[in-house]
């Protein structure tokens, strides 16, 4: 039996957490919250199972959550978008990314991504037959070259990829960059893509350049958001996809054969909690206070924080300590030192290791805490 | 922007639906249950939301989960299969479809299929590249000519999928047709998709035949089953794989890619329900009772059931009352009788019409009589 992924073995989110698990290590390496959710939502969850909501759920998501939606992106983007023909609730933004690309890519369409990129992507695009240009971006800010992109654009190029807040770089696009980007999917001809799902998690001020902000951008732009990230519940696997009404007919029909639908009685928990704007709009300061903890822990270590606007993540150099390979350090930290992170390497391509690592730092004060003290014995 | 599933609208069973609900009909089209689902697995999906239990599962489902499916499979097929390397849960059956298709079934790879077939089949197959080679098979049995399927092979098949209980004509294949469906894979080396979801609704004393009952079948075979259909949940979107570990392997990489996990608490839930037997065994005994109480209403009426012997849809012809298309006779008795069916030819790649629409009898006894009611006087 042939493998149509052969390159592809266990994903490092699982690799990882299952060896924190094992070694007893604090995982900060796949991304999500330690602390509790809100038990707000849970009991709208429970009610609207008990209240007899335990049926399919409409093909592209309830109308109350769509409308809702629709109500926070314009108050948050400045965009009005119609429920009914431009929203669909996904199993995750992991479904929502596959079934954009199942819907626009075919055999030997070119998609343009940056790597360290999300680990989803380029399967998802070899899968449908398309071939993935990667383009490297590099630390300290990660920060993408447009003349680049434009040198490897070619009459087979359909899509660009983004992601701001960056997973797993902590970096943010500007507003120069959603420009830049503008000019060129407009000359060109392409769609975007553009993974969103840490919209809300931005800090120092800066503002989150979606593609939802740009209107000429968003004409030609699937924009994928996720439940999990903005409600601490990334089990709940729910997320959504924004895009004008001609590419949302043809996500649709990708995702109605992908999974259909989406759990109702989250979608309708989700609907009645997004109406309180105080359960998502202190993200940001949420988490820039998380980040801002976790770096005091780091301080005086060994391990130099690199810029992190956005996003759960931290990444760290340990050029200073080790010449070991990331997933080498990685490894030993987890198993030696009980504390789980994310090599980054594993995000390139060619597997450029700049002697980086990935905290996660979703986590409980307690937990960064505890991190902190074995990070800075190192 | 082509599309890359040009010929596919809005599936069938949102139009229904729709239809039914803007007409004020009795919605016997869709396939789901009218009725409450027990409190007890509700009350365990709050605990467990509760108890913390809100971030990601492991990407193959939960340890538990897979244990108890592993002890039920043996229980119920007489087949041990390793929890650890033969399960996958997915985002219901119709995620574990599409997954399995997306991790075998590559450009110009040949799939064999029956119509009248679910409808996300042909779009998986396509969406992957491969071509989907149907065989029509007829009512009233609705059973497969094995040396027909035999005619179809050519070097490029791959796969064979089947479907028992079938939807949507309630049919059911038999020892022979598993006999000699093992003779082909074998002789040709094919995989099976067996979509299995409506294992447990099989009436009038028959053995539900999976593939999980021949050895030899199940060493190349990859059996989906849903949680939704066997606990009255569709809206949960649950469901799993079984397969040896060397396709299993396979499956979790695309299923890694398209949506990673599946619901936390749910599938905590189902792993704590599942362990009491009488909460699935009588479920047989449960949806015959209904389909002889739908047989009952429409006994005399001009609706003719043809035999069913399994799921949860009954199939009827309605030839001797009118010449008129099954679409267009669906259309006429949700918008003016006021009870929705599903029109059978749209499971036909061709669109044969035998003049046959699907009901689905999961309702109240309450909601079949009204429909009875109704269609007793047409
Ligand atoms: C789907 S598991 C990975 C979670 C995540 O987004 C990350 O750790 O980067
Ligand atoms: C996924 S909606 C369709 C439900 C179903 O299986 C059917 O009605 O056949």
């Amino acid at each position: 039996i042939p493998s149509r992924l052969p390159d592809v073995g266990t994903s490092i989110f699982s690799v990882m957490s299952k060896m924190a698990l094992d070694n007893g290590a604090i995982n900060l390496s796949q991304g999500f919250p330690d602390f509790s959710i809100d038990e707000k939502i849970i009991q709208l969850v429970s009610r609207y199972m008990l209240e007899g909501n335990n049926q399919y759920a409409p093909m592209p998501g309830t109308p109350a959550l769509r409308t809702i939606i629709a109500q926070v992106v314009e108050a948050t983007y400045g965009r009005k978008i119609d429920a009914e023909t431009e929203i669909t609730i996904t199993a995750g933004a992991t479904e929502g990314i596959f079934s954009i690309i199942a819907a626009f890519i075919s055999a030997s369409d070119e998609v343009i991504l940056f790597d360290p990129s999300y680990d989803s992507y380029s399967p998802a695009i070899r899968l449908n037959g398309g071939i993935p240009v990667h383009i490297n971006v590099y630390p300290p800010d990660f920060s993408i070259d447009w003349d680049a992109v434009r040198a490897k654009i070619t009459p087979r190029t359909r899509m660009v990829m983004i992601n701001t807040p960056h997973n797993p770089c902590g970096s943010v696009l500007h507003e120069r960059d959603l420009l830049e980007l503008e000019k060129i999917v407009l000359e060109h001809n392409l769609l975007v893509l553009s993974d969103e799902v840490y919209e809300r998690l931005i800090f120092d001020g800066l503002t989150h350049q979606s593609v939802l902000r740009y209107p000429a951008l968003a004409s030609r732009s699937l924009a994928v958001f996720s439940f999990g990230k903005t409600f601490h519940a990334t089990g709940w696997k729910a997320g959504y996809v924004v895009a004008p009404e001609y590419l949302t007919k043809e996500v649709r029909k990708t995702h109605q054969f992908i999974v259909f639908s989406v759990n109702t009685p989250v979608q309708l928990a989700l609907a009645e909690y997004m109406r309180t704007p105080e359960h998502y709009q202190s993200l940001g300061k949420f988490y820039q206070q998380k980040r801002d903890f976790f770096l005091k822990q780091i301080e005086g270590s060994s391990f130099e924080p690199l810029p992190c606007s956005g996003s759960y993540f931290q990444v760290v150099s340990y050029k200073n300590i080790s010449k070991k390979s990331d997933v080498a350090m990685a490894e030993d930290l987890t198993k030696n030192f009980k504390v789980a992170a994310i090599p980054v390497s594993v995000f390139y391509n060619d597997k450029t290791d700049n002697h980086l690592l990935r905290f996660c730092f979703a986590k409980k004060e307690e937990t960064l805490a505890k991190a902190g003290e074995i990070l800075r014995k190192i």
